[in-house]
């Protein structure tokens, strides 16, 4: 199916795009309760309702409130209390304390939603101007971020309550018995690349523009690294040898007193996770996630190997079919990744893939103009990019241009690695 | 009525007693949805829910499990999760995250409400041993003590919300607009005093033994301080003024930001106060109320008198029949109190009266044995006596001689203060 | 010697008392090089440095600027630097930022000393108003209490450093091999005593004013707790039980890690502490010391004592000699005390004896009027009394009714522990 | 003269060398006191003694312990007390405790430095190894690094101090009335530069390998941003727009209140600067300095530039000679660059100038064997790259390829910028 820009799409059928996007968020919390949807687990995470709620308040904020006239707001201090971080809109509840907000019930948060894709049902009555069509569309990625986000927090508050409640049910997955074929690395001879986003299709701004980027020769994992990999780290030292690890890494591995990734725990001898399946015995086979840039950079130092640069990875993804295990698979943790035949596999989802890179701005960026110039151009100090997308990241999301990025420190998103080396 | 000691008492009537009691909780949340039950607004309060787990947790804990045969504990998880503070019981949830416990839900702990009802019926089918008669009667206190603080918890939690809800519907009341009398004292002489709980009846440990206390004549005010002179003492700077303070609560005063009490806010140059029927104008005439001892302390300074002794209260109380604006009374904030001809009056109800006096052993106290024994005695440092209930304090929980107790920077209770001075 | 009232002394002989107090507070810095008399090894404590220059500063505020003709203020800046707490007298140097204040030098303070000492002879050549004789005996007072200070402060300061300098020179003392005479009790019978201070000799404004205070049989231990027997304490797991301790305690007990005594530590399997004399093997028969007021609880709830009262102190020590080891035996660490012929013995000197009585103001007590009204006042709260003195308090410093006070966390000063019991 | 390359160096030659560099280090120390050289006033800051200290025990440790038979230890604590950070060489004191080490004395770290002066002339009696010659660079380049740390440390002490002392003479200094010339801007066109130390000469390991980098075109600011220039960006709100800063940035802007460069201060309503030369009126010609990278990127946000990549300065700076105002000139402080005729001037001295790069290994980066490798590779996460060197900077010690690095919210070093803009 030829791509058909969605400058060039009628009102109608984004109009079906938007409803897509927007029930498939509502469907994510099907058996929460409104006590589920309203904590938030740390500062980091968010509520599932605030995810909700914040989600239509970017719509009525960048859409409705200017371009849908006789638009009636839907509560006077729904943008105070569901603005994320943009200071050029106002104000704001406090982050830490979204988890305070019972009120408005989730019932309320809802209704919300519906009386936003009311406006929106209206607004795409007709068609829409350029630059309209375009916040459409970043209102959609920025829709499926907040899925994703949603998850990861979900999973994270029920890994504090000692019942750890499974999200969805817990019954074995029969496909963690299939082996990671054994670790073995394509080699890629490059010597100028052109990187970043071009082109009608939409991406976020901070993927572009496009820019040639000097090569060197490198080796890139054929898969990522697996839990009895990592289980080998450990044992070998790995979270005590402090000659691994960078210097801010070693300092808050000992502060935090780190000795597994996030979510691991022993029980009767075994090692367990905890899961959107509940707690799971761990598979050895599967990728291992939950792991700080710090980890993943002491790993690769263990192992004699490096982290790839940003570069490195989209060189060896672009070629690649943006598949894999993502959200729709409703499998909701990693997988043990399809051969590649001998080319680097499930370089697409299961888990997202530390970079070395920092994440900066590419040669030539400029913010968007307004309000949304805030989306990702200001968080572009002391974060690392993290590349491929992950099992709960919803399906035709990421591309091989995608940039993540968090803090070096964070653990609580789908985060793994997979080793490169100098060719 | 005469006095019939629970002792004395059959177990049909102690059952009784003991569903008024239990259903008297569960009747406090009426109107509030499972998240408002979850939630917690900062590690000094606890949710709602949790209040209704942990009174439940405490009869299965020191009743059920030990004296009902083939009693069936509810959820292995239970100790863990409800346990406030018994060290003798073993480990628990830690507290500042009690409101991530999103599950078991609201309905799931009614149930074990329900579960541990039915066993204490059965367990009241047969006269019961005296101690247990005890447990039982220290369990309808603590069950008391935890109904005023999900009221206090919640006011907090939704004081937090910009939304300002109204735990009860929030219409005026006509009653403010009754004026207080003008301050005066009354004199007591008293060389050597009798202080502290004796007799038969229930009190908590540290309300004795009974003891001689020394005393020097003193006058008591004949009510509690109010808003409009609380007024007086911000426009005088008394927030600002170092030379009213202790060190240690000035110390607090200005790394809080301290200019008010707690829940006060100004609107159109007009002074609001958050209260559980919502936000209200200020009433000038009702006593203040959410002051810290340290405010309270200031206040004093401010005013050229002091606060009194918990001896010097119990002495002006003891001859005062227990009445006043308690929770039943369905107000829910400090009202004018009636006139004492003369006497002190309002020293039941309204607001808990701060004392100078910490909150130590009375001289030959004891504890009890086993884990009951953590009830009060452990908390017996860095804390300040109050005395005489609150509008949020169940009818008939106190007594002349009965010793609240909080840290001297805490707001959040129903505090104020009445002032007194030598003779 | 009959007493004779300091406002009946002549101003030669005032002079005289002046002159030796200054001097032994130099005195204290033989051996000190002015970085060790810069350092500032935490919060709670103070520089050598410091302490010299606020002593001074003292004296030039409440004495040399209103009352000395002429008198020239040595350094505009010193009024910053050198107030310690006193509101009144204006704002002040960041008091965890002592240590840094390398300018002025040694020197320079040793000269402000001069010029202020200068200025004070220049007072004293005429005969002063009464209340001007009462600052000198409180500037005296105010001075002997920074002596033990700087002490216990440079202790702390050479605490910190892994080549544990000895303060003075670190020969081994004879005296420990004496052995404590056995724990026994001396009951005390009274009903009702006079407590405080009252007639015409200095003691700060917290002392009094004298008052009846009802009180209980009682048997008070004939010597401080020894580091044998607190070896016990540890060897039993008093550190680690929960029960043993008050809740706020405990909850700092963990925090902090607590296993033993300030200071102890293990070498080869041998228990030693750091003292004024360097490091030095523990002597099981002297006097624990450097135990919190949280400690000195624990310990007496594990032996099935408590602590005294302050006023039970009070009575047991008013009729003895304020005889003991106190900083002029040079001795500087605590002592085995000579045997009390049954008595109790040791109550003064070698530790500060922690009492179960808050910091409260005596009934009736006032402030002094003006800047020094701050001294003690400003302190009733969350303090706990000490009474005794230590083998670091200069001698004649202390009373029978002398209250010091600290907050029950610190453990630098050299404080200790008695046990009583109900009759 | 032609480069000799110390591995041809003779090793008197060589002798000659570290004796220049160590000598200079002591002189830095002319007019402190042991309590100035001991102070600390920031974890991020070291005593003056302690730098004495540390520059000695890497000699100690890195030569003469492997490398000089028969040398003896100085002592056996000091390589405990005066490690830095090296993982490898065992533990270290508690770096923020670093100002607690009131002995050794000034004079015995001075001893200790002559000790091993004198083991360092035994070892140079003969010709090293190459690896040996290649560590005494290192040695050198230490040294030097802390000469300048020393110096940025003492004035961060000294602006603790409301004294303001002066380092050294504060006489005011002429060259201040030059005016800055105009902001112009060279054009740079290059696609593809190499970048990054090679050849024989001495480099840290994180300046190579030489690599190539794709570039763009840009043109760089002929000069740094100056005082006056800064305040204007202070008066038009620039530390209270946070449209203008990165997200982590304004977090802390305004977490710790900035308005101004660090040591700025008004004084009768004209801008001051604490110096090295004491309190002195700010110069609006010269280069602003002290500001930390979040204050650098919103400054050129503000001014509609943006700042330089590392290679972008690498690649204008590469033909210029290394010639400015470095510590050489006894100015201590940022003059006003002398003209580059058009080209980008004062590039090197005056201040570091904060690129956009944050510090990574360069392609094909690998950290030294051994100790010595913990020197920069550790450090390669969260800091951002300074090219240049500043007034403080010993003349000789930096390159166009030299890398220095700080945390993004670090403002005591001599740190400035210079305004980038695409071509």
């Amino acid at each position: 199916m030829p791509y058909i820009h969605p400058r060039q799409m009628r009102s109608a059928d984004l109009l079906q795009r938007y409803q897509t996007v927007r029930s498939a968020t509502v469907s994510l919390i099907d058996g929460l309760s409104d006590a589920d949807c309203t904590a938030q687990s740390m500062d980091d995470a968010s509520p599932a309702k605030w995810h909700l709620a914040h989600t239509t308040w970017f719509w009525e904020t960048f859409l409705l409130k200017g371009r849908l006239a006789g638009y009636s707001e839907f509560h006077p201090r729904f943008n105070y209390l569901f603005n994320s971080y943009y200071e050029a809109v106002g104000d704001r509840h406090s982050r830490p304390k979204r988890g305070l907000l019972t009120r408005p019930s989730l019932d309320e948060v809802l209704a919300y939603r519906s009386h936003v894709d009311d406006g929106m049902a209206s607004l795409f009555q007709r068609e829409l101007a350029a630059d309209a069509v375009d916040i459409v569309q970043l209102g959609l990625a920025h829709e499926e971020q907040h899925q994703e986000l949603l998850l990861t927090d979900i999973l994270h508050l029920f890994a504090q309550n000692s019942l750890q409640p499974a999200f969805k049910a817990p019954e074995p997955l029969a496909v963690d018995d299939v082996a990671m074929e054994p670790e073995s690395y394509t080699a890629f001879e490059v010597e100028l690349a052109e990187i970043g986003h071009g082109g009608d299709a939409f991406a976020f701004d901070c993927e572009g523009p496009v820019h040639k980027q000097a090569m060197r020769s490198f080796r890139l994992a054929n898969r990522t690294v697996n839990n009895g990999e990592w289980l080998n780290f450990i044992k070998d030292g790995g979270y005590q040898n402090a000659a691994l690890w960078l210097s801010d890494g070693w300092a808050i591995c000992q502060a935090e007193g780190w000795t597994a990734p996030l979510y691991w725990f022993e029980r009767d001898g075994e090692w367990w996770s905890m899961t959107l399946r509940g707690p799971q015995p761990l598979s050895m086979q599967a990728p291992v996630t939950h792991v700080s840039f710090y980890e993943a950079d002491a790993y690769a130092s263990w192992a004699g190997k490096r982290l790839p640069t940003e570069a490195e990875w989209e060189v060896a993804a672009r070629d690649q079919p943006v598949d894999g295990n993502f959200a729709d698979t409703g499998r909701l943790r990693p997988a043990v990744p399809v051969s590649g035949d001998g080319k680097p596999a499930g370089l697409f989802g299961d888990v997202w893939e530390w970079t070395s890179s920092p994440f900066t701005p590419y040669p030539g960026f400029a913010a968007s103009a307004g309000a949304v110039g805030e989306y990702n151009g200001k968080f572009m100090s002391g974060q690392y990019v993290l590349r491929g997308g992950s099992c709960v990241t919803p399906p035709a999301h990421v591309r091989a241009t995608y940039r993540n990025f968090f803090h070096p420190d964070k653990r609580w998103q789908f985060s793994g690695l997979r080793l490169a080396e100098d060719a």
